[in-house]
């Protein structure tokens, strides 16, 4: 593998200004990560170049037989302007174990982790500072054979693009909406839930339409063999606390194995609290939240990192969580995960990476 | 609506000479349509242009949340020179059906047939005539806002690309040997199994390498709740004649319903054979495979149109199937959707749609 190539724009855009309010994933920085793969050949080419469209065959299997995987991470620029990533190694094992389901070539480990520093500090000028914003990492690997027919590609373009972002939810830290969806399935043990590929989010949407024209902002899914059973949500791993205890389904085959979802459990067993990994029944849940015993709900994801759920539905059934009110405990993870990202509170060992 | 405008090439390709073979996919014309959506504007400027790359976004929606739909047809040359559509109403129902579940906007159906229509003409001479060789007709849509987030994009992009093809299988009309799959699930109800889109292919690829390397051409999916019911192939439906009688799983919600399963069904019923859609185990397969009531077993896709399947392997059980010979019904289905396609033996009404 060679050492990656920087080739820096000579027209940079002008960054979107301190006084704007971000948005999520529509603007993008100067230059970008690019390496090419073929049989035979493996990656190659590794480099930073100014941030340009691709030029592609309408038959790329791509576009016909979604062969893609991508990943999302973030980078932030602290106080006294060092630029740190928050546990990259485990957004590359993810990713490589996506791509080991999808018949994507592995990316080796140290080439993934050189590319992330060197595109995020070519263009860390563009990493906003502002409480709540942040750079918005998007690695991803797209199937380019210009092939009709069903076999995995011989050749792939990995990218990594850069957007910086404000809040995901336009609201703020504000308790979120959540509907339990029962009538579509996202994914079933056997399929694909458990990589991060463009086929479980599409699976969604009809779902996220149908939740959004009702009022809720995201919607939880049910596992597709008994529906029944607390899957995940739609970009965020779920959280209860109930009768002080956090538990979370575990990673049962069709679900993403977050990279906050991890860190909330590690933080749950550093600080003493009890938290299970098991399997959930939607009736446990409903229960909970009728009797009083669900004192919190929260998801976790790169995006918005911690999200407080105000609601959940299912059927007829409203379960009102918290009064309208951020849990304690929810309010805690928060601030610590952020606190860590930001450099201010120093977390687990490795869980930080600089960028120099 | 506007007409559809259409531009010439100035460079037209050399085309595949009748001396070499053709392969599946890999050959593309010299035109093909294109359509824009805009949310607020709908579907506008239909046009057939060269063949041409796409610029795209790396931000492109379709390249991370796999909101896409492609269909799959093909155009005959008869003896007299005429150019003969099999069935596209239907491949236009099943593209909106698809649509609608992945949140793609509907095609006007009059507009999806008069482009069909209207590229196909103009690249008319690159139909290719031998025996089993035709023009493989693949129209797309894809999601084309420079988003990154979860949900449908406002703005996609509808194609239609040509492609002049010989038999899908290298081998020709031979018997294929499949492996029922036991590890990997394809879809489930509720999910996306019934759309055609990227997100179910690239889920059926880690199975697909395990049969190959296995010496199996194709796999056969079970149903993704019990792990027990009989789905569909790769990319073809599947009959069974056990008893006289042909079998076919019903559209349960989680297979494509084929337009050649369709057309098979139809003139099932035409003969006066006894043919039923309905659940259908693996033990009830095993067991005809095994207890010599299993007369015969044979794929239907636009692909391969029709492919004898002379072995079953499920386990450690393998189930020859009508000792290495074409059976005499999956013979005669070829035969005669074949004959109707080139207009040599007149089918049931509406069945063929002439290109003028
Ligand atoms: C389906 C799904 N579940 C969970 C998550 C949370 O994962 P992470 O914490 O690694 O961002 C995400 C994405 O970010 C997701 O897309
Ligand atoms: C998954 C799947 N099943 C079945 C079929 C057969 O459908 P049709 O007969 O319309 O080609 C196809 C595609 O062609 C397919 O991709």
């Amino acid at each position: 593998m060679q050492n990656i190539r920087i080739e820096k724009t000579t027209c940079p855009k002008e960054k979107p200004g301190n006084d704007n309010p971000l948005t999520f994933g529509t603007i993008f920085t100067d230059h970008m990560f690019e390496m090419d793969y073929e049989v035979g050949k493996g990656w190659y080419d590794p480099r930073v170049v100014p941030y340009h469209k691709l030029e592609m065959e309408p038959s790329c299997m791509v576009f016909h037989y979604g062969q893609e995987m991508f990943e999302g991470l973030k980078a932030y620029k602290t106080e006294d302007e060092r630029v740190l990533l928050f546990r990259p190694d485990k957004n590359i094992e993810r990713a490589n174990r996506s791509n080991s389901r999808l018949c994507i070539p592995e990316i080796p480990e140290d080439v993934f982790l050189d590319a992330l520093k060197a595109v995020v500090n070519v263009d860390q000028d563009w990493i906003p500072t502002k409480p709540g914003t942040s750079l918005y990492i998007r690695p991803f690997v797209i199937a380019t054979d210009p092939f009709l027919g069903v076999r995995p590609s011989y050749t792939y373009k990995f990218m990594i693009i850069l957007s910086p972002v404000g809040a995901y939810y336009a609201s703020g830290l504000n308790p979120v909406k959540i509907w339990i969806e029962d009538e579509y399935v996202r994914a079933v043990k056997g399929g694909i839930g458990e990589a991060k590929t463009g086929g479980n989010y599409v699976a969604s949407l009809a779902s996220q339409v149908k939740a959004h024209d009702e009022g809720y902002s995201q919607v939880l899914w049910l596992d597709g063999v008994h529906r029944k059973y607390i899957e995940e949500v739609g970009a965020m791993n779920i959280f209860f606390k109930i009768n002080g205890v956090v538990v979370t389904p575990d990673l049962n085959g069709s679900i993403l194995p977050g990279v906050t979802r991890n860190s909330v459990i590690s933080l749950c067993k550093e600080w003493g609290i009890p938290v299970e990994e098991r399997q959930i029944s939607v009736d446990e849940i409903v229960k909970a939240g009728k009797n009083g015993t669900m004192e919190e709900c929260f998801g976790t994801g790169t995006a918005a990192v911690i999200s407080p759920v105000g609601e959940l539905r299912f059927g007829d059934d409203r379960m009102p969580i918290g009064g309208g009110k951020i849990g304690e405990l929810t309010q805690k993870f928060y601030d610590t995960i952020t606190g860590i990202q930001l450099g201010e509170i120093s977390g687990p060992e490795g869980w930080i990476v600089e960028v120099k």
